[in-house]
């Protein structure tokens, strides 16, 4: 035997300057514009049991009955725990996809099985599509704002993120055009429209349909791939149903992403994409990479939960609860936000995007809100490029009516106090938009966005720490 | 309403020339270069009951007992059904971190839980790190072979995959260090150096505690990052438990990779990252952007197995287990392998690598072994300059005795038709290594390395689907 150094059997000292500095070398090109998603920051502030967390996208599983869980789990494991604790196909098992088929068929869309990946939740959906397509600088247009989880995906591979304006119905297909026209002239072909048309996240705005005809058109005449992330479509409280984007293109040029968290679980880890034949090819393959397989257990407990059926019961039972909070919410934002703020009235899913005067910083007044221990996402996470400063996500579906009541009362309070600090400051300005709904979504980011520098992306919106959702 | 597209409302037809061309514009430089890991490949083959697979990674699994299963999961429901169902911290919980931390003290190992992530396997583990770390062109250095499972992360990322020949005690450390001054001379820092330093996957040697000392000195020396990868370090079946060069190093150079995969189950995909604090910020900061965190349902799992002890009861069982089938698969190896094959002697872990006469190509060998219902993984897998075509991978936790002694001798009888076949095409000529027990894992592959062409690297191995592990 050798001289060994002496095992230190001690915990190491934690980071000083000179080991940020050692590392710093090292670190990938990507990382230096990777950022968090804000809702990752909220996590560990929001853990704290007296904060009231309007700012995640969590579900209500308190509703989930735990006789069913402990009723699956048991025939799992009376008739298959070997296959269960097993590995799996990296494409996810064909009965998985059998209960996704299920869950796009009340939808409307007709996908062919073998179109299908499972994946690790909608979150590994959208970053499989991303790293199948898009090399540094290229385009991806979305939406402003954006699902603030799909932020980071695009800046980790250095993408060169387009977004466009949305009104109350959703992305605005005429500046969309223009956009791809100035793109063509530059001669860049963007490599995908990333959208959530339907009760979009964080906007709460809903494509209409005329628009999702001309979107699917425009696509198709420039062939341009559309990611459409549809994670809330059945979530609706009031209002018609209307086709996916998928349903409408048929699966040429539409990709579509899909996930169980918001229908069921999102502790499971369980979404998936669907995608034609060679951009799946590339997906499974970056899938194989990446986790080598979806959990086979959580595939298994939804394989268990269709088989038993009353999967779609659970979903109405889901829409007649969010339909009330979304209620309460609206009538709390009438009742204690001032004058100058306007919001989205969302026809399903989980979020309200509100809109203050242009001189309330919403991370600023997020650290006020805390110390209210009340927390939302700021709107800026919501965007690549600053905008979205004096806005805010507001969550309904993951707290009880009573603490919504309150936690938009004292968000209420601090922009009040905002609001007549500013007044005070500057007697006779006032906001210009008096109105209570919002026609815009983004009006007023808009408007701002040419004041605000593009190079911000490397910033922390919040300087906390811990996650969830979006 | 506005006109509509009626919805197609029946499945595409799939896919045609006129459709690859469609996309293959759109696909990201990477996807050029990524590719199948073999194992995946052969997913499909070996899902037929009639083959008898030593291409897996697979840990058996029918070993776990029903009965736990179902009743942890009834507890998980009886007393936190919302909460296991619910999205959880990108980190990890502390519970399972705690988890962790009991399973790396059982080798010596006193990691700060906040040096911890969990991720979603160990395959996740890698494919974050290398995320963290590498941009496209930075050298990555690895053992020759390395885990095929490896290679498409490194792919994935375009680093440049230098790898170092090992023998009997793992990687030479005095090629290591000639290639570190090739490179420096380059004036080129490679980005981190991956090892599987116990059992290694594919070569089935371990190294040794010399090699070990060295191999944290040069880290140390040269300030560059070792990934050691510990998947099987609990699985020893004969010889004296060495330290994982995490435990030598302190954690200031050394990258730790531990998983759950093998010392409980694969299903649950529960891996983890061991770093230190600003390695470790952006893993957490690349793993929320991948998949926002790992399952709470298995996290929760894990949490209540270990609550209840028995876990290291369990290993124990699994080692008593695989030392056998090891044993079974030598003895096989002896009678029915030729005098012409070498293979490893693995103390512990999942694999033998055997070795065959040059003139054997084992990608055509598994296409003639398919046909006699059994399978492995060909060589070239495990490295990315085609090397390896002479040697092949076998698995022998997954199958039971009888199933490795048939598997073996099928596998015996295509070499030896293969040799036969040589033989008497050209008279008196035979392999260079007529010895059973190789002396260097990959000294033939390695002679034969200058004369391969250093481009294969976008082939497919197998030209199958379906996957699982490695």
């Amino acid at each position: 035997m050798t001289e060994v150094p002496q095992p230190p059997h001690k915990r190491r000292a934690h980071t000083s300057t000179r080991d940020l500095e050692r590392y710093a070398g090292l670190f990938a090109e990507r990382t230096t514009v990777m950022r968090s998603s804000a809702m990752r920051d909220l996590m560990a502030v929001t853990a704290r049991p007296e904060v009231i967390s309007l700012a995640g996208g969590l579900p209500d599983t308190s509703t989930f009955p735990p006789e069913r869980l402990a009723a699956q789990m048991s025939k799992i494991a009376a008739q298959s725990t070997a296959a269960a604790l097993q590995y799996g196909p990296t494409e996810g098992f064909d009965e998985t996809k059998d209960c996704i088929v299920e869950v796009m068929a009340a939808e409307g869309m007709l996908p062919d099985p073998d179109d299908i990946v499972v994946t690790t939740g909608g979150q590994q959906a959208i970053d499989l599509v991303t790293k199948t397509l898009v090399d540094p600088g290229d385009v991806v247009i979305c939406e402003a704002p954006t699902y603030p989880g799909a932020v980071p995906v695009f800046c980790s591979y250095q993408a060169d993120v387009r977004q466009v304006e949305m009104d109350g119905d959703g992305m605005r297909i005429d500046l969309l055009e223009a956009l791809l026209a100035e793109l063509k002239a530059e001669g860049r072909r963007p490599k995908f429209i990333y959208t959530v048309p339907s009760f979009q996240n964080p906007g709460g705005v809903t494509l209409s349909l005329e628009r999702r005809a001309r979107l699917v058109e425009i696509a198709r005449r420039h062939e341009i791939l559309v990611v459409e992330d549809n994670p809330y479509g059945m979530l609706r409280y009031e209002g018609e149903a209307l086709p996916p984007l998928y349903q409408l293109d048929g699966g040429d040029f539409v990709i579509y992403l899909g996930t169980f968290s918001k229908i069921l679980s999102p502790g499971i880890r369980l979404g998936w994409v669907v995608a034609p034949p060679p951009v799946l090819e590339k997906v499974v393959l970056g899938k194989g990479a990446t986790d080598l397989c979806t959990s086979t257990l959580t595939q298994f407990f939804v394989r268990q939960y269709f088989a038993e059926g009353g999967w779609k019961r659970y979903v109405e039972d889901l829409v007649d609860l969010y339909r009330g909070r979304r209620d309460t919410m609206l009538a709390a934002l009438a009742e204690h936000f001032p004058a100058e703020a306007t919001w989205t009235e969302p026809e399903g899913g989980l979020f309200i995007w509100a809109t203050l005067p242009e001189y309330i910083d919403t991370g600023d007044l997020l650290a006020k809100a805390l110390r209210s221990d009340v927390a939302f996402v700021p709107g800026q996470a919501a965007y690549v490029d600053g905008r979205g400063k004096n806005s805010m996500r507001l969550n309904f579906s993951g707290v009880d009516d009573e603490e919504i009541r309150e936690g938009i009362g004292r968000i209420g309070r601090v922009i009040r106090e905002q609001v007549e600090l500013y007044e005070a400051l500057a007697p006779g300005s006032s906001s210009g938009a008096p109105g209570r709904e919002a026609e815009g979504v983004t009006a007023d980011a808009g408007r701002e966005a040419e004041d605000v520098p593009v190079e911000d992306v490397a910033g922390n919106v919040v300087p906390l720490r811990k996650e969830a959702n979006g």
